[in-house]
């Protein structure tokens, strides 16, 4: 299957119809024989993980990593020296360094693993450069962003993928094999969020990455250096794709469904400042740092089918981490909270079955495969999924099982939470970032064992 | 304590100033010797629950009884027999039958348990006669029914509360005790519902109280006959307290604070149709009926001093019984489903305590004292806690611990969320009902071990 056919394919699936061949005259990528070259774009913390998982598959060239910071770049060839294989080309330099490592015509595709504002530049660059593009996950800051990846994307014609690894957590694939078979019947609601005491990301003592004392910015590490500034200046749903993302592959959202309006509340803020002040004192410069974002923050979101979706983002109180998943439908339902699930005729009346047994018979196909392969990856092993499923997608020249609409609908949460919050929970509309695609397009995801 | 002494103090409590003599002139109580005459309208399933608790205390003589079906009327009589006590005067007639039961001078207190849309005015007739009421719960009509409550219940002077039996639910009770110990911190955010399913109730053979059938209305038994018409025509948070109510309590509010804005969201709508086609087959007459009630409705609501509460509406779909509560504040969180509790200091850092631990440690004094006498009653005991704080409260001239304007702010949930649905989840605001009396009055609910 040539690249020509691979974009034609593609253009078909996603409903886009005739195509201008000067728009597929560009970038025709060289994947040698069934090997992947990437360059990585960020080798912090997150950046590491991921290098950790590509250096240790056979279909993989690492050729290329590019950071601002030594400290990085040091702790990333080690990684690599510990496997034996070659040494990537190393770029170091100043924010804008990254741009000579896209200059590498034996790059087939970038991972882009950097501090949430320099998603949408890389991205666009990349995909300009040609590249298949797999690409962290946040909120944009603007919707307009959103359409600029989405028009690179539609323009330059390589492949771009969110790396959205939740939707490749075992339960939760599980649960979407169970639904796949019906078992919930027709969904209608579903609850998902981002619980995670971050305190100690979002503070540390300059040294280490989590806590050891309330600095942040210049003085903080790793990503206190720049996501706490977030929480400064934003209140809004400002990590929505750890809950939106596997939402969306259950309600077919861009595949015959798709998001049409949202309304956010924000509770007051307290988290962060107290924390400043019990860790740091009351005469700490940033005890009298007022922080916009808001402990709690609630956003109800509807589809063009008639389903509703709540997320929940909490990060500044201390709690037990927690997705918050819900999964209901006609037949029953799904929390993960309590590990439970009702099936109407299979579960005893009014009581909630363990959910761990429905986890075993439904694992999916995809975890059954490769569970062993994924031993030892980040977060519980789904991050070798979602890299599996950028690297064969791509080497196989296949639609990537998320794209760019995925992308641009997922991260247009947060500026358009933002913007409702900031009118009082008012109504916003979600633009449709397929214009129209969405109606034909089938929802295939999970249904693979390859990736 | 003399009555006037009580409505001053009333008065003087609820921030209201000076009041005119006129205002107090009727409707003096006489309560006996520490005795509460009680007439009770309404004794269906309810409201026979509550005749049960009142005919087992010593200090309430039932005087009366009123319905419209001489089902009710038998069934009640049977139960009081058992009991030894001496019959109550019966009031069996058509729909407005109940106002000679309140022309009886002998009567202190009335307590409502009838269809919902009866409710205001038979408080209003109630107070107007100058009975204390205890009314059931429900949402309301129209905004304007609960400015009508509340303007009777200032005009006349009598007590009202509306009988939330939830707000006495032990383990919430156990949760409010933590709380007013400061366990949890500042209260940032809470969750609470109505998630039960109702299908059973909404539907029967018009023989049986639960199922058996899928008749309603005319055809139906019970609930069936009037509860039903809520899911055919309206759309909203048809049921807020049993969530609210004791949520309520807990953020102080008309106490300090005040719910302020709303937004509601609601699903598309499958279950009871699904039910009645699965149990009816597709040609009974109720498969054409198109259900208003989307399956599952959230709703949103922000209070003055920040704190946000999300609301879950969902009794047309299989699931177990959950209200789904949430408590969290800066120090830690409560969660029912998983019961789970998580307070920074004392839980294993990351890790849920199983909450049973905290219930037995924090039981309430309230459920200490008489859990042996709330023993039989209804819904785990807590019936017999409501029913208690209103008798005796009354009995004693006191304030009752949930007033008017609990009644009319949480049953106000129901038509502003179904405004707000129509109108695309536009938030709409929570009048304030107690015009700025809610800012001095103090939060005494549970501090009691009396009720």
């Amino acid at each position: 299957m040539n690249r020509r056919k691979f974009i034609r394919n593609t253009g078909v699936a996603a409903g886009i119809g005739i195509l201008h061949p000067a728009l597929f005259a560009d970038s025709l990528m060289n994947t040698g024989s069934g090997t992947l070259r990437v360059g990585v774009i960020g080798v912090g913390m997150r950046g590491r993980g991921l290098v950790d998982i590509l250096i240790r598959r056979n279909d993989v060239d690492l050729v290329a990593i590019s950071d601002i910071a030594q400290d990085s770049i040091d702790k990333t060839m080690e990684l690599i020296k510990a496997t034996g294989k070659s040494n990537p080309k190393v770029f170091l330099g100043d924010d804008l360094y990254y741009k000579k490592l896209l200059e590498m015509k034996e790059i087939d595709a970038v991972i882009i693993a950097t501090p949430w504002q320099w998603h949408t530049p890389m991205s666009i660059d990349a995909m300009s450069a040609g590249k298949a593009v797999g690409c962290e996950v946040a909120g944009a800051y603007s919707v307009e962003e959103c359409w600029q990846v989405v028009r690179a994307n539609e323009n330059f014609k390589t492949a771009f993928m969110p790396l959205e690894n939740v939707c490749y957590r075992r339960d939760v694939m599980a649960v979407l094999n169970m639904h796949k078979k019906g078992l919930f019947g027709e969904l209608m609601h579903c609850e998902g969020g981002y619980q995670h005491d971050l305190r100690e990301v979002k503070f540390n003592n300059g040294k280490q990455a989590y806590g050891g004392g309330v600095e942040f910015g210049a003085k903080g590490y790793s990503e206190a250096q720049w996501r706490t500034q977030n929480s400064v200046t934003r209140n809004g749903e400002l990590y929505p794709t750890h809950g939106l993302g596997p939402i969306a592959t259950f309600l077919d959202i861009e595949r015959g469904n798709r998001l049409t309006h949202l309304t956010s509340m924000s509770s007051k803020a307290r988290g962060l400042h107290n924390y400043i002040v019990e860790k740091g004192g009351e005469s700490h410069p940033n005890a009298s740092v007022e922080f916009a974002l808001g402990d709690i923050v609630t956003t109800m979101l509807r589809t063009a089918r008639g389903e509703t979706i709540t997320l929940t983002h909490d990060t500044n109180l201390p709690r037990p981490y927690s997705l918050g998943f819900r999964i209901q439908g006609t037949k029953g339902l799904w929390m993960d909270v309590n590990s439970g699930i009702y099936i109407e005729g299979t579960s005893a009346p009014h009581k909630w079955d363990d959910a761990k047994q429905y986890y075993e018979k439904y694992d999916h196909p995809l975890w059954k495969k490769y569970a062993e392969d994924a031993k030892g990856a980040g977060h519980g092993g789904m991050d070798w999924f979602v890299i599996n499923a950028f690297v064969e997608s791509v080497k196989n020249e296949k639609p990537t099982p998320l794209d760019v609409y995925d992308h641009a609908v997922w991260s247009s949460i947060t500026p358009l939470s933002e913007k409702s919050i900031v009118l009082g929970s008012e109504p916003v509309e979600i633009p449709d970032f397929s214009r129209g695609r969405w109606m034909n397009k089938k929802n295939d995801f999970g249904l693979s064992d390859i990736w």
